[in-house]
């Protein structure tokens, strides 16, 4: 039968996988903007592990590690809850699955995706055994790859077709991204990448339920198998992403897709910076983001009490409520996904952190008063759609009247960013397991400092103290690299 | 963004995945035909094991498990190469790849693949753990998953897109099958179900290479991770085959898929059985074994010497020679896709069997001299093409000539298929690394006939006798139950 056909399919004219391979094995580390290799990343890492530790308290998790539970104990890589060991395979797995548990890690309207929660978790857990070196250049190419892959397949059109790009693109790059960190060259890349070009799936069908974040635990997982087994000189096509029957004949929505791709790997290497990942700063759905952003700013005016507030007004940009709900929410996975909810928390609190999905704090009264009397509209189209604005109006009792508008814009790298992510971190720490203390801040930032994967030391595993109160955690800190 | 949609999105009207969970939560071990349940599964047991202990010689399964050494070494199930221990979803994946590493498993045109080196490791390896009884009828349903999800997704488009169906559509039957193994109701295998639709994959641009089998070995893998999920109350979305994005959408090409694929469930349960798997008797493209066959024929009338033959034609099915190779082949890899080379065996040693194609074999003078006088052709169209028969025509220096032709038939599974398998099982065994002996045979034989999964004792692990030569085989089978 034809199903033992025996030489690979011949692959078009168009060399795509052979260029993510070079991009991945050749790349030089002082010809990466600095952005993509160090700026991004440190907060990348970061970020992720934070959201990770805190993702690693939720039901779905706790089912998963029951679940995997003889796989896990010895292993040369860190499984960030409980702070155990695992083998590199079955780490990634569970750090990825954790890492998007929340869906509070970072992602991008470029790649249609959550690109960090797949690379980082794949690059540690590769990265662990062999205490590789170019955590953050690899970190850069794997973008890289998943930027230009997303242009190769349309992701617009291969998200609607129900692929869930966070997993099936970001197990490509993330497979670039440690063989490039395992140190492959050219030729074994190819092959890694043909390797994952058959481990990648996922299907939205299961946005909403505990699959989800298991398809960013699979990609991860998959990726530092597909790139192990080939260091180990396992065969794939070499060119599977444009050979017939291959991963964009099956994937792909745009018929220049190689081209594209290989295209803007050669001329546009680092585009990605143009929309890099957007770190959550609020543990609720991306679409209510704008939403929180201009109610703190009148909060920063103003801190209403409930009973001042008449009417509340939120207009987004046209589509911005697809995903989101009406009515109170019963519970605080619901509450994540409804914009009266958050801006009334934003308006009154000033803040919204995890704590504000506790299913008490989403019975509070002064909490349900302003959100029911709270009104969210779409605005028509206009000329700033693509920055995804919204507007919030707040009517007083008092006659008085505030409002403010927030739009999408660009994360900078800076001291300020770092300072919001630090204090997202001490939230997401709080909100663990407690495995993990706060030193273990000052480890991830100097990972990628130093360009490398260190393991972790005793020191930060240590539960007695997650918080670090009892010192001046400021001291601590490698200051002059923020 | 919209990759935060609260719930999942609505199913269809026709309930295609509650319809595979009720058919393999509910179905009555008393409904299901003997031939499904006992006589196929026994068969498929020991045939799938034999295959998968002779490939766990092959070097990429030595890659494959050298890179996943660290996950390996204890755990409830059974590794085959070696007679180790590991966590299920590992043994799974290892027996998995391995079962396919040969090619030598069974294989139907009906789903366009190799069903049971996908279910039988998943199953065991599932049922290993728990002692879990209904080894036969667990196998049962997922051949019948299997059988109608390929009519669902019209399989030969499904194929001919670049999916590799063994793995895609096997994948959602072991998943059933192990469900069932591990008394999932209903509700439960819907999810699994649901979790196995988004971990399904496998490109065939990858067909030729190490990673063809591995696609074997993740679909056993991932199968056994989604019932084990599920068992624990992991969530996927229950009507994930015929939802928006879903399965159908992802892999179908039959707009009519979920009613197809329902309709075959509900009337024609045990349907496959008119197109059952077919046993390998040969370790080489099953394109070639109906000339095999013929040839074998001839030799059983007259035991030809390689001088005594003029020329050979043989002449196959339209198409049928597409996945061959011309030219004297220069390794056995090569020489299991030349027709020319295995009829020249079959003629000469009256054998095909695992040795036959040791690459030192193939140098052998008078097997080259054969085949180089062979010719291969394809017939015309004809009224019997879907039975692809083969015709071999030996002209002898003498002035005689001698022809025979061989059909695909179907297997029956008397006690003659039994004897035909139990000595390709030993084969097998004499080419494995020797770390069971023949009495494992028995023990195989004994767990389907008992209908359960039984823990493999240490007597049959011992390597001092493998082929029982010292002793009495015929005399410690249990000759009532072949």
């Amino acid at each position: 039968m034809t199903s033992d056909v025996p030489g690979p399919i011949a692959a078009t004219a168009v060399e795509c996988t052979a260029a993510v391979a070079e991009y991945a094995a050749t790349t030089s580390d002082a010809d990466i903007p600095e952005a993509a290799s160090l700026h991004i990343p440190r907060l990348a890492l970061l970020d992720t592990v934070g959201v990770a530790l805190a993702g690693g308290t939720s039901e779905l998790y706790h089912r998963l590690a029951a679940t995997l539970d003889d796989e896990v104990g010895t292993g040369p890589s860190t499984v960030f809850a409980g702070a155990t060991q695992a083998p590199p395979r079955i780490a990634a797995l569970l750090n990825g699955a954790a890492a998007h548990a929340l869906d509070y890690d970072d992602a991008t309207y470029a790649s249609y995706g959550h690109p960090s929660a797949v690379l980082m978790p794949a690059l540690l857990a590769s990265g662990e055994e062999s205490g590789a070196q170019q955590l953050g250049s690899a970190y850069a190419v794997g973008l890289g790859v998943i930027h230009a892959l997303s242009r190769g397949v349309d992701v617009d059109a291969h998200y609607r077709l129900g692929w869930h790009a966070t997993a099936t693109i970001g197990l490509i790059g993330a497979t670039a991204a440690t063989s490039r960190l395992l140190g492959l060259d050219t030729d074994k890349t190819r092959h890694a990448v043909g390797i994952a070009a058959s481990l990648a799936g996922g299907s939205r069908s299961n946005f909403g339920t505990m699959t989800k974040p298991l398809h960013v635990g699979m990609a991860a997982s998959n990726a530092v198998l597909a790139s192990s087994l080939a260091a180990r000189g396992f065969t794939a096509n070499p060119s599977a992403l444009e050979a017939k029957g291959g991963y964009f004949a099956l994937f792909g929505c745009e018929p220049q897709g190689p081209e594209l791709c290989t295209e803007m790997l050669k001329l546009q290497p680092w585009h990605f910076l143009e929309d890099p990942p957007h770190f959550k700063l609020y543990p609720c759905c991306f679409n209510t983001h704008r939403g929180v952003t201009a109610a703190m700013e009148i909060h920063g005016l103003f801190q209403p009490a409930g009973d001042d507030i008449e009417s509340v007004r939120v207009t987004v940009e046209p589509e911005g409520l697809a995903p989101l709900i009406d009515g109170y929410p019963p519970t605080g996975l619901q509450a994540k996904f409804s914009m009266a909810y958050v801006v009334a928390a934003a308006l009154l609190d000033g803040r919204v952190t995890l704590s504000t999905f506790d299913d008490e704090v989403v019975q509070r009264p002064d909490l349900r008063a302003v959100a029911e009397r709270t009104t969210v509209h779409e605005s028509s189209p206009g000329p700033r759609d693509r920055q995804r604005p919204a507007n919030v109006q707040v009517s007083l009792r008092d006659g008085r009247s505030f409002q403010a508008t927030a739009e999408l814009g660009r994360q900078d790298h800076s001291a300020t960013t770092r300072e919001l992510l630090s204090a997202k971190f001490r939230d997401c720490l709080d909100h663990s397991d407690h495995a993990w203390n706060w030193r273990v801040e000052d480890h991830l930032w100097r990972m990628v400092n130093a360009g490398a994967v260190i393991r972790f030391p005793g020191s930060v595993k240590s539960a007695t103290d997650p918080r670090g109160d009892g010192e001046s955690r400021e001291g601590n800190r490698i200051s002059d690299e923020r």
